[in-house]
């Protein structure tokens, strides 16, 4: 299979899903040729704000090759990640990200994730969602506890 | 209870799974000064890399409570949110977060961020994730269906 055939397995997902009442949005994950998980965007039916599409093909892709780790794998989703996703996508290792749909696309039919692009980049004290430090010292003692744990597991 | 309480509870919560093998952070979701949910980081024991605390204290909230949408509630988190957790936040309309320890403190125990956050800062092409426009044209077929659709369930 080539590239096109598994966006368009993407875009098929994101067009399904409308129909079935979810948001426009649908991803695949590939290793070696393959698709080994797909995801829909179920935020809405499954009263899940976290279950866009890349983040339930990357929970999926991580429970049917049993590891937290996607290296070696590339992600194809009908429309460019928000910064959420994009940051699963990091923490995954997925390789390469494939998009059909931009931003700006998203953004022109209701999807406007730039203001959190844009609060991201602030530093914390400029952000309009409130930050406060609360209790830092008490909070120490689990980075040493894990600092000190000889056979934990780093990931 | 006190603010200071509620941080506590996530710190103990990010204790007590460093001694159950996960990674040092917890969390606890706060709506009208009454717990809803917690969260830890089970990353490696759920092979999910996106089941950080936060993460998994707003999926378990959101079970709760029958809802994809938290406003009015608070987020108490034994350490800064990472940029993922961080969108999972925005899209999840928590109103405060309150953290412990900083990414800072986290970055000195082999939990740095700081990667994630400059490259979600850059253009998509400057970022060192290769990211690929693909058949953007057919894309669009789903967004104009949900252009179209009348009883969609926005969010």
């Amino acid at each position: 299979m080539e590239k096109e055939d598994f966006m368009r397995q993407a875009i098929a997902l994101s067009e399904e899903n409308v129909r079935q009442g979810g948001g426009p949005f649908g991803a695949v994950i590939v290793k070696d040729g393959e698709v080994v998980a797909t995801g829909t965007n179920r935020v809405t039916a499954s009263h899940d704000p976290t279950a866009h599409a890349e983040v339930s093909a990357i929970r999926a892709a991580c429970q049917r090759l049993g590891t937290f780790d996607l290296s070696g794998c590339d992600i194809y989703t009908s429309c460019e990640p928000c910064p959420m996703c994009l940051g699963a996508i990091y923490w995954a290792h997925l390789d390469h990200i494939y998009y059909g749909n931009n931003k700006a696309d998203a953004a022109r039919i209701g999807f406007d994730d730039s203001f959190i692009y844009e609060e991201l980049s602030l530093e914390r004290d400029r952000r309009h969602k409130p930050m406060t430090e609360l209790l830092p010292h008490e909070a120490k003692a689990a980075f040493r506890a894990w600092e000190e744990k000889a056979d934990k597991q780093a990931y």
